[in-house]
């Protein structure tokens, strides 16, 4: 099927979708979840077509572990719609009325986009995720997946389609691109008419890709080079649990920490502490000449590492002089993504949330904590860097617009 | 100066801007409309200069007038300033906030998005609008006029800049692009480090050219192909009256109606009254063939008509066998601003305002109700016909993006 006929397809569903009642989408979420895990045979068999085709192509291990699917992760995923099934549904929302002179009511009214369309890699449980966070917010899904997940992805959107169409829901509400082409993907990019939005799911070369040729509205999820500002008020025990945390609870993610600031006045008695900490945990460090001149066990940083997403045990560290100068170097090589503060310095908290420009900012917590689930919002497409629209993790509101629903009663313009 | 110093000035301009209180943001509003009024000389001696140029070049009497500034709209652009000073101030708002088990507080909070480009058409009174719109969300604005209006456009902003610097706020707030060619707007749509939003404001062919080729975030300011639908049960004088309102009140404008969508079973009686009516205001009217065997005095509308954005006394009619055929010729054909349903059945008006996919959906009113200051904002910046970040009239909260604030006492991820 051609992309345009895709598109065409998924604009009518979701007409349909978008003023189905919440009772009847969470009908199909649920009936979703279970065939998944009824179908758990079938999709293992053309999951396993996916992981020998990798094989073959020399694939990496830890690649073709994200690529692997077992009953657990079937399982996982069906937790997931489930999850989003038990979610508030935000659609039909008014978040502003006003009531004119002339008597007009003006309501501005949540409602879906109509058709989002989803590039990602690998995991197959995009697929299904994808899905639901669409689907409970009434847009229609184009998924185009990876070429690596490509019988998994197949099978797993019939599975989703035959759960649609079994409790009276547009099947089209999901599409699987059938074609591993690059062409797909530049022409969902041009499909105005019917994508209403984009959204880019992997890795930076794919999210540039899409960001600079994209003329449908794209919502950018990031990379994320996020700092530790530890000030010279900072509780130094409090700092070195912060930064371990945000440094080596978990490194390939996002919202990990990359690099450190250190204000001169607690650099002596702070960086040492910090320092053992992260060297126990075997982080390599690559400082500025302070930093190396207080902590020996540290690598020369270059003017490069400022600004790299290193997703591994590896920390920059950089001695400041005062907390302005930690906001200018934050905010000249972060990635608008996460940063915290430590400090028990009232004026010095809030001007690092005013001034950091990232979508989130904290105080003596650590980074990590940028996720959706962790902000309460019960389920996330992406963490968005960009400012338009969303920011910050993206739930389900974000997957929505509003529209202007005006009742009148004859008025004319005068 | 070349562009990329324009955007590192806005961009270090925006920083300031950013946690600037409301008070110190209105004085210098008010000073910026007091020298506009105060510097009326010396704007219209080179607001002359650009309309010499104009009648040199031949350019049509209407396009002049757009051009010419006088004592009046001087002070009207003063006036605007001072009604957006007396608007509320959005930035600081807390629009979600929660407390996380483990005692994190998250603040979704309304900040500026940093720097605004605009790049617009002839009119010189965009450029203080614009900036004061922009200004008091606490954005850095670098505008980019017509090259008719290039004179006008520099003094006008010399004078913002000077009210800037006068009332301590970073006079880089407001920057005039000193070029006239495209290759300064090229360069715009690239400067993803510098600009935060676009916001292309004009013609269909400068607003598809930015949405076509930035890789910076626009909103898409749009064109209005908008409908009224009379159905069944509809009040024929009420549908006259707006009609009659939505079609000729204002022509050239993008919430004026420009296509009739009419039920059959009210058609005969409908029809004539309404078609005598536009007639009456020379109104042009191209039918399908049963609009036609009703209402003679009508030419035959092509296909092309119906996706028409006529700015003209000319409207399309089309008949209809319900509505649900209504509805999906609308949106078909509209381009998603505003649309109109006259009608007394409850269940149908419920439909329209579900089903039709615009910015503004209506119920016996007219569609030129679209416009910010129509809908209480106080100021606009314009109509947006995207879904992304902001749909219908642009107020000063469109103009805002949010981060999230997070308060912890030395929270890390288990």
């Amino acid at each position: 099927m051609d992309m345009i006929e895709l598109g065409r397809r998924a604009k009518k569903a979701s007409f349909e979708l978008g003023h189905m009642s919440t009772t009847q989408k969470n009908a199909c979420l649920e009936t979703a979840a279970r065939y998944l895990v009824e179908n758990s045979e079938k999709i293992l068999k053309e999951n396993r077509l996916d992981i020998e085709a990798a094989r073959k192509n020399g694939t990496p291990e830890p690649m073709i572990d994200r690529l692997s699917l077992d009953e657990k992760r079937i399982g996982q995923m069906a937790d997931g719609l489930m999850q989003v099934r038990s979610l508030a549904d935000p659609i039909g929302e008014i978040i502003y009325s006003t009531v004119r002179p002339n008597g007009l009511e003006i309501c501005q009214k949540r409602v879906p986009f109509g058709v989002i369309g989803i590039i990602y890699e690998s995991r197959p449980n995009v697929t299904a995720d994808s899905f639901g966070l669409c689907f409970k917010t009434g847009n229609a899904a184009i998924l185009r997946g990876g070429s690596d997940a490509f019988h998994s992805n197949i099978v797993i959107g019939e599975v989703l389609r035959k759960a649609a169409a079994d409790t009276g829901c547009p099947e089209d509400a999901i599409q699987i691109v059938r074609s591993t082409d690059h062409e797909s993907v530049n022409q969902m990019m041009k499909m105005n008419r019917y994508i209403d939005l984009l959204i880019p799911r992997g890795g930076q070369g794919l999210i540039r890709n899409v960001v600079e040729n994209s003329t449908v509205p794209v919502i950018e999820t990031g990379t994320g080079n996020c700092h530790v500002y530890v000030d010279a008020s900072a509780d130094i025990d409090m700092a070195v649990r912060i930064i371990i945390n945000a440094k080596t609870q978990r490194t390939g993610v996002c919202n990990a920490c990359e690099s450190l600031v250190i204000h001169r006045d607690i650099a002596d008695k702070a960086l040492p502490a910090i320092g053992r900490a992260l060297r126990e945990k075997n982080c390599e460090l690559r400082g500025d000449e302070r930093a190396r001149n207080i902590f020996g066990d540290m690598k020369e940083a270059s003017e490069d590492d400022w600004g790299r997403e290193y997703l591994d045990l590896i920390a920059s560290v950089r001695v400041v002089d005062s907390i302005d100068e930690a906001i200018d170097h934050i905010n000249r090589y972060h990635t608008g993504h996460s940063d915290t503060i430590v400090t028990n310095d009232y004026n010095n908290a809030r001007r690092f949330l005013d001034q950091i420009d990232s979508a989130a900012v904290y105080v003596n917590a650590s980074t990590r904590f940028t996720d959706g689930n962790e902000f309460g919002f019960g389920a996330e497409i992406g963490i968005s860097t960009q400012k338009l629209h969303a920011r910050g993790p993206m739930g389900l509101k974000e997957l929505t617009t509003t529209k202007y629903v005006i009742y009148g009663n004859g008025q004319i313009r005068e």
